[in-house]
């Protein structure tokens, strides 16, 4: 059931690289988190403590980090980039909890998420806090063009979601429409917050644009990788039980490939088991067996490392340093989490 | 039942008076509904579907057209207004989606709103959608004064929301605290948006100020008519059932005022049907004859009168005109609602 992914001569060990990226920005990102705790005070009690909940959580705060080290890159010596990195960890906070909101149909399942603990509409209701908070934070700020940047993002996110409800539990979504959804979903925010890097150092255009390739392929890797474990043994360390999604019927790449490289009865499995959610105790089993045996996870991490070269080549117009090679070593981190 | 408003000689047919102002600004507005139906449209085409339901269905249009009418008050002739006007309404549309998510308790009452047609999530997402879009707008029109009083006043209606569900069901609630969730969750966005009308117009602070103060207190005053009409008879034609906010235990100033003028047996009363929701088919009559015997209606409507006057001393700084007259009236049109 593994997963092997090798790596070229050389390169750092994977698993070292995100330490190795935090340690460049530590002092940026004690800071910020400092600002996001005192931003999401409020003087309604709920507020501080349902997010307190989900971002003070912790998580990689891997988003935040993307801007803080964009800007580093690109030479800035500034704060503003601390306060912007509150943000986009705002904006993440935010979507994390509406995505968490439930339908009906699944409030059956008794999912244990923020939601679960507070209620639906608290969480939707503190993510609404939490975002309107983000644009004031911008504001402060004064850049009407890391507003453009993160408005856009927050537009193309919400986008992107709503296309993921219409394609879930739809075996024939396309390879592409999947793509597209995590592109608007993942990716746009972690582009966003690399973009906003360069703009508070004020580069040139092609270095924003560099560095917003360079978050928006590595987001889709990062996703890619993601939707990998979730039929991936092994991974409870993640803090993620194996076959989540199977379970909700959610579409991803590995599913779609089984599906589409499956027989009439494999493929009559998958309708029954995704579009009905008609699921028996060996179902599981079975889908990760059918995925198994069409190389589906194989294939989709090499997706994932396609993606993850386009993220490499997007950032070599920039010389080479500590931050550099430390988020080059991110994309490695983010494929080699599959193994 | 039927709650007597009594109006000075002298002044316009309160029913007359919204009709005057949305004459006054009806080219304006026309322009409004141009730039929603255009900037709600996106690729994913439940998201236009769905805010069809709640922003094309309508309503009065009450919040852009004050910022339309303030900044024609403030002599301005440019176009700016129009798309904040469509920002104010986006805001408002996201606000009510996700006002509508309800939570597992609530589902089980079936009502039957966006979120019932289209799921929870969907609402909330579509939500997410023009708040987000919203800040689009602001960001194209570009003025960082409006960014910081919108995204001040989303924070706050954040703010209110949450507050209102800590305290929801619970008839100890004192008047202030529920003036202050009145005063974030509604009349924050009112004056919000009247204050964007003089801010385009780059009229002085004090003029800013006074538009400002003026949507604050006709928002208190609306949505404490709003919480009367809930218990008032014959209201059929506002399209809202009578005691909805008392079958969802509700707390709003006539309850409140009823419970605290009660004896021992009708605080009994309230306790069991609004704070454990232990409700029978006679109960909603009972309460409208508590809310009657203290004058729980009359009072409030009196409360309202007080914001009311307020509202109209705001706008004493400007000089006489139709613009001036017609926001007095709706004054008195809002609190004329309850007749």
């Amino acid at each position: 059931m593994g997963v092997v992914v090798s790596f070229e001569e050389g390169r750092e060990d994977p698993e070292a690289a995100l330490s190795t990226l935090i340690g460049l920005v530590r002092e940026d990102l004690d800071a910020v988190n400092q600002v996001i705790v005192r931003r999401m005070h409020s003087p309604v009690a709920l507020i501080p403590q349902l997010a307190a909940h989900i971002v003070a959580a912790g998580g990689k705060r891997l988003r935040p980090v993307m801007t803080l080290a964009a800007a580093r890159l690109c030479g800035y010596r500034g704060q503003r980039h601390v306060s912007l990195a509150a943000c986009v960890e705002f904006i993440h906070t935010a979507t994390l909890l509406h995505d968490d909101v439930v339908d009906e149909s699944m409030l059956r399942r008794g999912l244990a998420s923020a939601n679960a603990v507070f209620g639906n509409k608290a969480s939707v209701l503190v993510g609404d806090f939490l975002f309107s908070r983000a644009f004031e934070l911008m504001v402060e700020d004064g850049s009407l063009s890391v507003l453009a940047i993160l408005s856009r993002a927050s537009s193309v996110i919400a986008e992107g979601e709503v296309l993921q409800l219409t394609t879930s539990n739809d075996t024939t979504t396309s390879e592409d429409s999947y793509l597209e959804v995590i592109r608007c979903k993942t990716a746009a925010l972690f582009a966003a917050a690399a973009r906003v890097g360069a703009v508070v150092a004020e580069r040139p255009r092609a270095e924003e644009e560099a560095l917003e390739s360079y978050g928006l392929n590595l987001g889709i890797a990062f996703q890619l990788i993601d939707d990998v474990l979730d039929y991936a043994a092994n991974q409870q360390k993640l803090g993620k039980a194996v076959g989540d999604d199977f379970r909700e019927g959610k579409i991803t790449l590995p599913l779609l490939l089984a599906f589409r490289r499956g027989d009439a009865e494999e493929r009559a499995f998958w309708k029954r088991t995704v579009e009905e959610l008609d699921q028996r105790e060996e179902d599981l089993a079975e889908a990760m067996r059918l995925i198994e045996k069409h190389g589906a996870l194989r294939d989709t991490v090499g997706r994932a490392r396609h993606y993850g070269a386009v993220a490499r080549d997007a950032l070599a117009i920039f010389p080479d340093g500590p931050e550099k090679r430390a988020l080059l070593g991110v994309i490695d981190f983010c494929i080699a989490r599959a193994r």
